[in-house]
């Protein structure tokens, strides 16, 4: 049918003999002995075209990366010519008709997985650069991840259901991007951070199993793995507790993880309270891969005898302490642990290298007892040459800094292993400046309503986060269906009665229809293929990312306007910038 | 494994004698002898719940529309008392519980297909108007259409990439919508009116069929079937012609309306010319459910005594007729009928009524030779009743008016027949203000860059739509992949050198290396599923649709923001909005 090509390069395989006529790049070229080879790339891959230059003058000629269509005969290659890296690597095409569809300019670096080029070059040329091998590969992977959960999702009956992306502002903490409409000069769209109330308002609407693959807005500073848009899969469900959301969540995931990597993931996953995350992990997102877990040391100092320790305890504190295995320490390292340490929050970090003789050497070796010393090796399960590391502080301080330094002193790299799990039982609130803010987001229920009247801070909510190797992929939680209770969470958040109504008066009245109880989760399929692919940069999964400012190399953007174009929409320039 | 319930309405069918318990909403409630008897709606849809409200006194309370869960047990309802109209008729469900799950406050409008309610009310309680089983039903077949067309492209070998949202100004006519960027004050990303430069970009790329269900954004003044925002499937192949998209696009076509439909519809389908298109129907998406086409009527009257007529024709103008069919035509519905054509441009339009002697009744019989009239009647297959009506005028005229005659006369209501068609062959430009102007977009390939060069208004594109019912489901083109040919083409639309470098200069460049050739396609996600589910406005099959206005009169979007809010993005309102 197709008259540009018969064949893909893939598809050549096996057909010796046969007349094919193929599409695709010169991914390589190199004559040797008065004949031509050349690599053909097309999506499929790679097979090599051998022309003779003499019969052929614009084998000769064609540049790197240059669009051919060619005619030729299939056969095996000469005895010890074989390629086996190549897939079609028994195979070559004998060409005679080369026909150039579209040359190219000297391309500004290769087409090679393993050349290192700056990521403003590689932005300022994606096209090119999406033509690497990891990058097409990637590309695919995230087709195949959405496919893959959009199936599964499809198969248990939900409906895939589009929420709008011009909305009033949202409440979910980040900046909201801002859509200047011109049929009300000085009103203005903002782009959503989630489908949150949308996805609530189609379970009030009787929708009883959404999902939806989202573009999601987040106007903040760069962090490595941010960009100003996103996409997320969101997903919520009407008459469910926490199991119903978890399993079809988990479902997805595994179908993901069979489509990309082949593997059955187990299910279900495991789940951790918040509260053991925090305290084996120091984090909400525990990379479960490795051990070197924080134990609890704060009984062995409560009448200790080294005042640094026992005086923290005394005042409430904690002492924690992780055991990182054997390892070198020399001095000027332990000195930059205690460094990163402080950088981290903490008054100071006390390290102990575990000697051949089972005693302790540290900088505080001589305040502590024997007792105390023994207790410190058994509770850390201490061996000759591994080194300790203690510190005493506040409980959410000591346990965030052996986190961090856990992860900078134990973290597999890459992502081949992958394991999955829950974390629940997040508190509802945590003290934010100026009063209490959320940890979820402020439609999440409670657990008891009760609890969170008397005691906001040891409220515990119903919401779950899940986790792969130390990333959190997304999170969820049983919302709010009750008006009243949403509203005495809006006031615990110090929103007031007038500034409900003003801002959420629509969704409070919505939910006075009959709103089913219902609960969701969204988590972001940028970082799921990240995790998959084995990346360790999201833009490596985006197909044209912006950089950390938010600009686009490529094609420029955000640009100037004209400002005749802003008065249309009733704004102009604040500022004047310099030409 | 759900607590909330076991089983959804639909599934109590041939359950008699199990325990269930069902969650859903009231969708009616009645007293009889005693018994109270509450139809259960659900997403499955609804059955009988009995309780006796002597033992449940709740059952006698619940509002329309609250949420309840209920436990009971399933029996055959009594001889008699069997409902056909439902699925569930034959069964009814005996309650000893009801547990309200919320509450409910009096409904603005029953939640029934056949109430007529405001569209304005409709939108600002759309969490109820979507209980209704059309809008129910409305959003199930969208998620199907949805799902039918993505599978049937996965399975074609087609990767679904997602392109950006934040992009610089694209140049496709409709105004833009701007995003301020706080990281850059004074500079703006545009909404994407369509993919189109990503796609070409990934065809550049070496991805060789991309799709995407993509969300685009045009700023036009609002007509009845536009929004601010709308999806369209987005495709495109490399190593391309026609054949190979419109094959690919009538694929998905199919799926979906075998989906939603039920029906399989031949394929290939029409093909027609743009030329053809016009001459017979008067526009360039024929609806083609129905005859009376345009009948080319000039040659009768070349050399005719009546002035009114040879005068158009030689001065370069044309006479065309519709026969109408037999109907009435009182004196006061044929003025309207020449009012209606003067407003559509034609200068005026000749009405005739076939007597029952085969002569023709009309103010300009007097005119006409016999000979003419024979052949007017001859030529329009007249018989007596027909109303026939003619318009003499420049071709583009006569026709169009002819054409939207045709439509308000003849057109079919509803979309119980479905008639797919593709328009091909369109020109490559127009006169438009100032200029030539194109037709479909500046990156469609002509099919002979020699005519283009020499007499562009006489050059051919290599675009083609797809249209059902006369409504312009989408359309595509072959695009140009030669910067050069492109450079042409913009320089023809009046875009300087200078200007062709300072909005598509990145563009230009990238054409340069190695573009395969290559062509796409994109249709409406919500016109097509309008269409199939035979609705008449756009707003009903999309979840939460905006006013003509841009008004959501839920969340009452657009809103006004803080002047500090503006100020990061370096902007201030240009108007002083009236309190």
């Amino acid at each position: 049918m197709n008259k540009v090509r018969t064949h893909h390069a893939i598809e050549t395989i096996g057909l010796e003999g046969q007349q094919v006529r193929l599409a695709g790049w010169v991914a390589r070229r190199r004559d040797h002995g008065g004949v031509t080879f050349i690599d053909l790339r097309d999506a499929s891959g790679v097979v090599q075209v051998v022309a003779d230059p003499a019969q052929l003058p614009i084998a000769a000629d064609l540049r790197m990366e240059a669009c051919i269509a060619v005619d030729g005969v299939v056969r095996p290659r000469p005895e010890g010519t074989v390629n086996n890296d190549l897939a079609t690597g028994a195979f070559e095409v004998v060409v005679t008709i080369i026909e150039l569809l579209s040359p190219a300019e000297p391309i500004p670096f290769m087409i090679d997985d393993r050349v290192e080029i700056d990521e403003q070059t590689r932005l300022e040329y994606r096209y090119l650069d999406l033509r690497r091998p990891r990058m097409a590969a990637n590309l695919r992977a995230r087709s195949k991840a959405v496919a893959a959960i959009r199936r599964t999702l499809d198969e248990r009956g939900f409906l895939e259901i589009e929420t709008p992306t011009l909305v009033s502002s949202t409440p979910e903490g980040a900046r909201d991007m801002l859509v200047p409409s011109r049929l009300r000069p000085g009103a203005f769209y903002a782009l959503p951070q989630s489908p949150q109330l949308f996805k609530q308002l189609l379970m009030i609407s009787g929708v009883e199993r959404y999902f939806q693959i989202a573009r999601c807005y987040r106007d903040e500073d760069f962090r490595s793995d941010r960009q100003l848009e996103f996409t997320q899969l969101d997903l919520e469900g009407a008459f469910w507790d926490e199991e119903s959301v978890q399993e079809n969540i988990e479902a997805t995931l595994v179908a993901a993880v069979r489509d990309l990597r082949g593997v059955d993931i187990p299910c279900p996953f495991p789940r951790m309270t918040w509260q053991e995350s925090m305290d084996r992990y120091g984090v909400d997102k525990p990379d479960t891969r490795f051990g070197m877990e924080i134990v609890d040391l704060t009984d062995e100092f409560r009448a200790s005898e080294f005042r640094g320790f026992a005086g923290v305890v005394n005042a409430g504190g904690v002492v924690r302490g992780i055991n990182t295995g054997g390892r070198e320490l020399a001095r000027s390292a332990a000195d930059a642990l205690v460094d990163d340490a402080k950088r981290l929050g903490a008054k100071g970090l006390v390290w102990m290298v575990v000697e051949p003789d089972g005693s302790l050497r540290s900088p505080v070796a001589k305040f502590l007892s024997e007792g105390e010393s023994s207790a410190i090796a058994e509770r850390l399960q201490a061996k000759p040459g591994d080194v300790l590391l203690l510190v005493a502080d506040q409980w959410r301080t000591a346990v965030s800094v052996l986190g961090a330094l856990r992860l900078q002193l134990g973290r597999p790299s890459g992502h081949e292993e992958l394991k999955f799990l829950w974390v629940t039982d997040f508190p509802m609130f945590e003290e934010g400046e100026g009063g209490l803010t959320f940890l979820h987001h402020p439609f999440t229920s409670p657990q008891d309503v009760a609890v969170m009247a008397s005691s906001p801070l040891q409220a515990l909510s119903r919401a779950y986060d899940v986790v792969v190797n130390g990333v959190e992929l997304g999170s969820g939680s049983i919302r709010i269906h009750d008006p009243n209770v949403q509203s005495q969470v809006f006031e615990i958040l110090g929103i007031s009665q007038a500034e409900q109504e003003s801002r959420f008066g629509w969704f409070l009245k919505a939910l006075r229809y009959g709103t089913p109880p219902h609960g969701g989760f969204a988590f972001g399929i940028d970082r799921l293929v990240m995790v998959l692919q084995q990346e360790i940069n999201i833009r490596e999964v985006i197909p044209f990312p912006k950089t950390q400012s938010g600009f686009d190399p490529l094609t420029e953007a955000p640009t100037e306007v004209e400002p005749a174009q802003l008065q249309e929409v009733g704004l102009r320039l604040d500022v004047r910038r310099e030409k």
